[in-house]
């Protein structure tokens, strides 16, 4: 996706070798209109499925969920990471975070999510996999079917790809995927 | 706003007289076409004012701002409740919740927020004020103004339109204002 790799390329920086910072246009500070266009790229690449909700994670992963669920007629659940006092029965799974060194809980309410859901999971990053695999198992507890994986960018060398496949994802779509950013330069790979 | 009123009064429920749960369309799973009805009634209400930017906080403000940022060609910037490590520069301000007994941070690049900004804070809810004020402390580090604050619903016996009132915010819109959850019945205001 030409525009989006663009964008990461003149407003993203990556630190340490390892980290790609996206907050002025993705995860912090928000392009509305980005996320218009990268709904649109995954409206595009998942045309073949059907699903009737899309599943996402707060807090970065709303905005371009929610542009996806408005052009698609479809409601948006996100997974929330702090269980709520008025929440009676819910899904829960734990997320390890790499990056932060910790361990998060991921929660939906057993209302939002049920054996008749086909289920389409939109999050901001890929990177370990980590909090798709607690999709996975959130929807395996409700009997629900995860029909595709959809991500805005994908950090290749951290593998998630293949931990998601592992568990039996079959389509998986990441509309900008980094493979390096040794010596802090950002690396994209070309559209195939 | 006569089909929100309708929609909190069909699909949201109130419970121990004080609690307004709606995890069904606004703050767990969201409905986008309503959310995009809400913005243009931000649109429509907010028209005199000149904004260059929305903010508001994780996670249930999210949706509805990105429609509005989207509609109006405007950035969307989130406070953080937690601090990033790789966010150097930031602006902090304390938020004291009733509702969960406890304080949280919230935080705000200082990249995003500055004295050219003007300034029009979105959120799910107005209870107490607590985040208003929290933002509005953000804006004053940053020397940024804000312009204007707009609520999905306001839970006008908790008086937090008096407190931002009493700290200088003259423009507040709530699109549906409860006056009552007694015996867990629902009681939305006439709008005017």
């Amino acid at each position: 996706m030409k525009v989006l790799r663009d964008r990461i390329l003149s407003d993203g920086t990556s630190l340490e070798g390892v980290i790609l910072k996206v907050d002025r246009f993705i995860n912090h500070q928000m392009d509305p209109y980005l996320m218009k266009q990268v709904a649109i790229e995954f409206i595009r690449r998942f045309s073949d499925l059907h699903v009737n909700k899309i599943l996402t994670v707060e807090a970065s992963g709303i905005a371009p969920s929610i542009m996806l669920g408005y052009l698609m007629e479809l409601p948006v659940v996100f997974a929330k990471k702090r269980h709520p006092s008025t929440m009676k029965e819910a899904y829960i799974a734990t997320v390890h975070s790499f990056t932060k060194q910790s361990d998060t809980q991921l929660i939906i309410s057993r209302e939002y999510l049920t054996p008749d859901d086909h289920v389409l999971f939109i999050d901001d990053f890929l990177a370990y996999g980590n909090a798709g695999k607690a999709i996975i198992e959130l929807c395996q507890q409700a009997g629900a079917t995860v029909e595709g994986m959809g991500f805005i960018i994908e950090k290749e060398m951290l593998h998630g790809r293949e931990l998601l496949q592992s568990l039996g994802i079959t389509r998986i779509e990441s509309l900008a995927i980094v493979d390096s950013l040794e010596n802090n330069e950002i690396h994209i790979k070309e559209d195939q």
